[in-house]
């Protein structure tokens, strides 16, 4: 199966009214937020890069999730596979301990286990939200935002396997930064959020899947670094990798037409009635990618 | 690392007060109870294990955590690895529908990701207890009890490798069955409690050492099975096999001395001034056997 089929399965089983029919990336008790994501060696970081990096990464998607529902942090829950490297076991520990301290989440409690081949780490982390918005709140009008620029991640990755580019690019994809404060103050404000990990394409297909919208992306106002810009261009083919990248973890929200957005960030689109995805570059229609993002399985 | 090692470093960096200085199973938070225990192929369960008793296990040895603090189940979080297996993972969704629906344990979440080799799972339980108990409480004096029958998983997972042997104890291995209405009815009773994962000795050492007593443990009155006792006999080196065997998931309790269980239980040894852990059989001293249970790493 793949995350979809899988998904769908899943929606058979019992399930708690806070997994909101396990249409989000958290799940809510109270005014507790839950999520869990993993990181998988080979898949979501490689063997190569260094395990403060892989520590801080963990805790940066989990929080990431948080972060979209405007939580304030509470703590985390670690899954560790011991594979009989000390060194990575010491460094993985050193990144883990930036990560708690620079986002003030401490470790609540966990599992460690074995590793019986390519690591798989696991990270629950929980929150406190008075108002998480819901990726499934856009509606009909409301304009598409994403936090941030995209597609430095992406371009990291790319040097982190071997290719030639800037130092920014790499931290980008080694080190990305959970929006927290931006999240806490746009949840009162944003009819639908969620970050973006898989790619902005593919997240934001989801969100309007998951409102019952059809949302129409423009290429030319999606917001790239500096770094991005001189090292992989400003055209269009520049904009479509980094729009079905992934690993950006910035926020992606939509708001009322009319609103501006109370943190930086930039307006990339806007929701209608109907479904789909639908992409413009300076308002031309251009034909959608083959891929537009990341899915696992 | 092994797991001590990694705990002892892991206990350096922030902690909540929750994690009771990862002292425990679980973490508390308010009257939540969370607990994150992982299953690794090869490590955990057997690649031929059927896929849905390794999905039922997953939520059993988790559960049983929740039972150790008298908690009533609230939902999970599962994290699940596609490996391009359509069958397994539809005999996975058949077992955790049995495992939720058994213990009215909802789906919260989760996350699923590409897996890379062999599969590790990982779930999150969350369930709420007004008085837990720690399993550092235990005192000079106290009574050492367990529920249950102790040694068939072990047995079963032999059967399980390819030797011969009755069902009930390929089924003890298979299907561990979390004591959560004994752990309910023993929570407000019990001094320390937790769940016997790695084998009797050395989860009781555990809780001698987590409560600052010595504890010594009968080898007679360790509850077999009339399965165990027929397949593996009831003699001493019968009895070390049991009492180091592990997965069991039976609960493991203290009791002031003149106490009696409030539900079915044996008395197996008791805890006193000093530390570490001694073996008697009938009273008879025995020497402690060179392994007295499982350690990661």
């Amino acid at each position: 199966m793949n995350e979809s089929t899988f998904l769908t399965a899943l929606r058979s089983l019992p399930l708690h009214a806070g997994a909101r029919g396990l249409a989000d990336d958290t799940a809510l008790l109270g005014d507790l937020v839950l999520t869990k994501d993993l990181l998988v060696e080979g898949i979501h970081f490689l063997a190569t890069d260094p395990a403060a990096d892989v520590a801080w990464k963990l805790v940066a998607v989990n929080l990431s999730d948080l972060a979209a529902k405007g939580a304030v942090p509470i703590g985390i829950l670690l899954g560790y596979p011991l594979a009989g490297d000390d060194a990575w076991d010491r460094g993985f520990l050193a990144g883990l301990r930036e990560g708690c301290e620079a986002f003030a989440c401490p470790i609540l409690g966990g599992d460690t286990v074995t590793a019986n081949g390519a690591r798989t780490l696991s990270l629950t982390a929980i929150g406190r939200a008075t108002a998480p918005p819901a990726r499934s709140g856009a509606r009909p009008g409301d304009a598409l935002w994403v936090t941030g620029t995209i597609g430095d991640a992406a371009a990291g990755l790319a040097i982190a396997i071997g290719g030639q580019g800037p130092p920014e690019l790499l931290a980008a994809y080694r080190r990305p930064q959970p929006r927290l404060a931006e999240g806490q103050a746009l949840a009162p404000h944003a009819s639908a959020m969620m970050d973006v990990s898989d790619g902005l394409l593919i997240d934001a297909a989801r969100m309007a899947q998951a409102s019952g919208c059809a949302v129409t992306i423009d290429l030319a106002p999606i917001p790239l670094s500096p770094a991005y810009a001189a090292h992989a261009g400003t055209h269009r083919e520049a904009r479509i990798a980094a729009a079905t990248g992934g690993d950006d973890y910035e926020l992606l929200f939509a708001l009322p037409p009319d609103a501006t957005s109370p943190v930086q960030a930039t307006r990339v689109g806007s929701f209608a009635q109907g479904a789909g995805l639908s992409l413009t570059d300076a308002g031309e229609a251009v034909t959608l990618p083959p891929r537009i993002g990341y899915q696992h399985g």
